[in-house]
């Protein structure tokens, strides 16, 4: 389990084998993978797109916290995979012969949909070979508006009752994870640059695969991310996706070559299962 | 990787979790849980019955094959689950946008289909909730017939070419795994109690699970085991699918406790996950 930015975060993602980023302080999962044992106990999941590494495990998710009793779970999926999802569920209810109850919810870029302890899941475009949105989560709180600041208690009451709007809402994003991704991400969303924590894949860290080729399937290179290192203001970064065909001291060597010191500080690589 | 009477056998089963019993020597696995990630390279996989825990790996196996160049896998399924498999995998092709080839063979109790290396896999029918068959794989063999033998190879030879069948063909059961079932298929089918390794669910192992319960569930008890015990013929016994409220040591307490020596001398317990 990982603090990074005093966010929690329980993640499992190989490239093409199984992704799955579990974030117990918001009881969901961003993808599912292949459904790590833990991740049954995560109430909802954000799925970004399609692909069986990042959404294989999402039946067993179903029937797993249906056995043990827990509730049925809430899935947020894209418009554009919606009627697949229900096809898959009801494929798996004939076989399993069971309910696999679970709430389904179509979201994409643009919306937002609420989620426990008053915070905010929004989705935004990434730039994959199939349709994929990333996910970011908001903080929202009411702050008393600056003219009100030093006004006594029983007085805002007073306003509060008269229907005077004293405080503003301020949404912060505390956390973006991209999915699957083209490093386009980056530029296109300001939220991927300013979330507290950013989870974002890198997928090639090396010259086994170039720019080109890693470009051609979708994903990001370490080049690509060189780059662009003076435009991330996130506190922690937690880079994830990585080819099975790394190893874990590859990829922290490449890490330590490459980025500039004030990215390198921040940054975390996602290193089980290599 | 366990060795029981000659077959290599890497399981993994716990009951309502995940059940996948790879059998190395196969290059075949016998439900495909989870898919554990050497399940993976074995080119055939049978299903028993569709709960979530034997054939939840099923897609994911196909789409990790394709990614990693293997040849497209063969998936024994039972006749009345096919149209339901068939639908599954049109839903995650949607989803994975991939074409997740495979060949998918219906097959059922009293049909035989030839495996690599000249062995046979013939489906007998379990007893569970939901329709399940068990597997056996026969090995099959010519032998000269009784009249020739001490007969010179010439004349064997001139006999063959003649047309004359000079041997029989002798099949024999080496291995039969039931699937989830109640006992009831012990007594019914005979490959159970006669092939060389028999690979058998005990979900229940005391008395904080009654027969009586057991059997809702369409489990075995150990109870009802011990009352068959002089049943078995078998070489060796690998027994699995405990609950996972059992610890691996309450489990080879209970065997050593229960069964009569006979029988406890070729029971090896599946204790991974417990």
């Amino acid at each position: 389990m990982l603090q990074l930015a005093g966010i929690a975060v329980d993640a499992t993602s190989v490239g093409g084998m199984e992704t799955c980023i579990q974030l117990p302080g918001y009881k969901m999962a961003l993808d599912i993978g292949r459904c790590p044992r833990t991740a049954v106990y995560k109430d909802s999941v954000a799925i970004t797109h399609g692909h069986m590494d990042h959404v294989g495990g999402i039946c067993f998710h179903a029937a797993t916290r249906s056995m043990l009793g827990l509730e049925p779970p809430t899935y947020f999926v894209g418009h554009e995979n919606i009627n697949a999802m229900k096809a898959l569920f009801n494929a798996y209810r004939r076989l399993d012969r069971s309910r696999l109850a679970h709430h389904l919810v179509p979201i994409g870029p643009g919306e937002t949909h609420p989620l426990p302890g008053g915070k905010l899941l929004r989705p935004f475009r990434s730039v994959h070979r199939v349709p994929c949105q990333g996910y970011s989560i908001w903080s929202s709180k009411q702050k008393l508006k600056p003219e009100y600041h030093g006004t006594p208690g029983h007085e805002l009451a007073r306003l509060r009752r008269e229907g005077v709007e004293i405080t503003d809402t301020v949404e912060a994003p505390e956390l973006a994870f991209t999915g699957d991704t083209m490093i386009e991400v980056v530029e296109r969303e300001e939220v991927v640059r300013t979330a507290r924590l950013l989870i974002m894949e890198v997928t090639f860290i090396d010259d086994r695969v170039t720019v080109a080729e890693a470009r051609s399937t979708g994903h990001i290179h370490i080049d690509e991310l060189v780059e662009r290192a003076d435009l991330f203001e996130n506190e922690a970064l937690l880079l994830t996706h990585f080819s099975s065909r790394y190893r874990a001291r590859d990829i922290r060597e490449a890490f330590k070559a490459r980025l500039p010191d004030h990215l390198y500080q921040r940054v975390t690589p996602l290193l089980n299962g290599h």
